[in-house]
């Protein structure tokens, strides 16, 4: 199997989950500066990564679905929780990651950055024109997300309890990618959020956050 | 245990998932009009539904993470999948019957509904304003989701195969709400998709949908 990779935070969940387990693949490149190389769009219409192709050429899209296949197919160490509450907190505490976390730090970015005019959402090559008054939204987004995880992590040592988790990879990736504009851990937006600092000098020093 | 509840597409995600398995659980319904009980928003600050409360006062958030939940505890019939290749797909297809589906159709409505002026978000007391350019962004979004429904719905069954899952829950919840702004599978958005709309009255015809 290959993993289609290229810089950004959602190949680099997949990354840091296979770092986790000690799965090693072989990783394609598939950036062509800012775009996605042709080839692999013609290969995967759906246009997004990371992708995960199969021997048999079967494709898998979606970090979280990537992530997923690899924790079924060889489940240790655990990294989606180990009973049903687990699952479920680590299932809740990763889409808010993704959908609070990521999508608002990606919204201000993809509605900022001049190499994005005109593809301002993900996945499609039709244009998508930028909207600046999404800028405005977004700092209100990722200022409620950093409070959320500063919560959270004031009374667990990972996003879910003790055991890092997929969720703590997504969070991670999230605020990561924050700081591509100037969103990031050491921001004023992160400014009070001492618990988050705390745990992202922990994450960030595990060998698996530089996969 | 207890579900709180409210008449949203997140909701019936989780009214259809336990439909389908025949769990049956209290419903305690959160909606004031257009807006959560003050007395809900007090108990769940995170101001999202459902929220599902353990008889221990544990909370889980998050339609997925429920579903996952009561997926853990009652495995049958799976609606996750059943073994790798088939969890990674219908996780895959899940994510973009949200990110893709249900967010499309949420922005649209959130964005243009005189009901949610200066509430374009959820999940938050603090005022959001709605953006009137992402009425025609989200146009896009939407008529690019059912056309990657229609492909993937003329060569399977369901969503995934031939095995009715969460993805099809997500996806039907997602399509019934985009009919609230004029969406719906019904509409000229879905005007070819003669593949998804086969599928839609085979799903709707299933007693869970009415859950």
């Amino acid at each position: 199997m290959k993993l289609y990779n290229w810089q950004a935070p959602n190949p680099r969940r997949v990354r840091i989950f296979l770092a986790e387990k000690d799965i090693k693949i072989p990783l394609v490149d598939v950036g062509d500066g800012p775009r996605l190389k042709a080839e692999y769009l013609a290969k995967f219409p759906q246009a997004t990564v990371p992708m995960l192709e199969l021997d048999d050429g079967t494709v898998i899209g979606e970090a979280i679905a990537i992530c997923r296949y690899f924790e079924e197919i060889q489940p240790a160490p655990p990294l989606f929780g180990t009973d049903p509450l687990s699952k479920a907190q680590i299932a809740m505490w990763e889409v808010r990651a993704i959908d609070e976390g990521l999508m608002a730090f990606a919204e201000f970015y993809r509605n900022s950055n001049p190499k994005f005019v005109d593809r301002a959402l993900p996945g499609t090559d039709e244009p998508v024109p930028q909207i600046p008054a999404l800028l405005e939204r977004a700092r209100g987004r990722v200022r409620r997300i950093y409070k959320k995880f500063d919560e959270q992590l004031s009374h667990n040592a990972f996003i879910v309890g003790d055991q890092y988790s997929i969720a703590d990879i997504s969070a991670l990736c999230a605020i990561d990618f924050g700081a591509a504009s100037q969103m990031g851990v050491e921001s004023d937006f992160a400014i009070d959020c001492q618990h988050v600092k705390r745990w992202h000098a922990e994450v960030s020093a595990r060998p698996s956050a530089s996969a």
